[in-house]
């Protein structure tokens, strides 16, 4: 994925000689702590968070250009980068949001630190029941209600919970991925979960298979 | 995980009866764009953005109460609360910041959008090796030679991609969880080619078994 795919396109932005009474309007307006500052061509020249503006205001002071911090100290992205690094600069420099430029350097969109946990959560945002459907399909010769059966028995194995197929169906039917992950403890564990299901139902069959 | 194993504990907090200028140098020096309010006991009674300080400044106003949302307008949520509510929140009402409280409603943290971004991508960022070392551990018998070979036997089947065991091994220990779910085109479709190693082994040792 790139930065242009997570960007949101739908930014504000002011001018250099805009007043800081305009650009705090503008802010509280569109609930932004932070805005670009463009050229007329809207190149990025400068950022302004709500820390200027208040500065700004505390000291009497008039202009965007008193205020804004300039384009070198500015973490910004091309829209043809990964988004991954978006995600990176995020949580390493505790940025709430990045402007992302074109090849021209001229502001395109802004990635928005609630737009990364957007993105990150619907990835994994898929229902548990979803991977035991691919399971079913995958594993010839095994059931639905084995399978339910088998999460039953590695469930109590490892948690000591007494869970019946039924329950744990009705588990699966309203978790998604991203939950279990959080609920077993991470994704190693998640998965070794599901490991330890699929050897017992293999096991199962091969079973019935040599009777 | 619960929201308390999330939260920062080191956050700044302001009283009702603080200056807004008090509140203001307070919320830069530690860059932070909100901030809640407590009584003298700690207990969350409002809430206070750069853009209430920004208006306060503007209108003349003195004080933190004059300016702070009631905390009947906040978000938050308690510490015992699934951490997964934060995420919703988060990327649903946009927020950047949610306080954290015990039961007796005092605040002992904050969750920051930041700190979601890290969580979440921390727990996809593993190696796709790592999943393979706990199939290792869970499935007795099997090793890791075997695996290797499998997963080039069921790539082959898959993509027509002829590839040896040691470049799968290779590719393994270079990439993430995350990027495998790009490459292989869903989670779906990573488990199912993951369950069909499962499949292949364990049917190798039972073949094994019975000789």
């Amino acid at each position: 994925m790139k930065a242009k795919e997570m960007m949101d396109k739908n930014f504000i932005y002011v001018y250099r000689d805009d007043t800081i009474d305009d650009v705090s309007n503008k802010m509280e307006k569109s609930r932004k702590f932070t805005t670009p500052v463009v050229s007329e061509d809207m190149k990025l020249v400068g950022w302004v968070t709500s820390f200027d503006v208040i500065r700004g205001l505390k000291e009497g002071l008039e202009k965007v250009s008193e205020i804004m911090h300039p384009k070198e100290e500015i973490k910004y992205l091309h829209e043809n980068d990964p988004s991954r690094l978006s995600v990176i600069e995020t949580s390493d420099k505790k940025l709430i949001n990045i402007p992302i430029l074109n090849d021209d350097e001229v502001v395109v969109g802004v990635i928005r630190s609630f737009d990364i946990v957007k993105t990150l959560s619907a990835l994994y945002d898929i229902k548990v029941s979803k991977i035991y459907e691919a399971m079913e399909k995958e594993l010839k010769g095994i059931s639905w209600e084995e399978l339910m059966e088998a999460s039953a028995i590695i469930t109590r194995r490892t948690t000591g919970e007494h869970i019946r197929p039924e329950d744990y169906e009705r588990k699966i039917l309203n978790s998604t991925f991203g939950e279990a992950i959080w609920a077993t403890g991470g994704l190693e564990k998640f998965f070794v979960g599901l490991i330890a299901v699929g050897e017992l139902v293999i096991a199962r069959r091969v079973g019935r298979a040599k009777r």
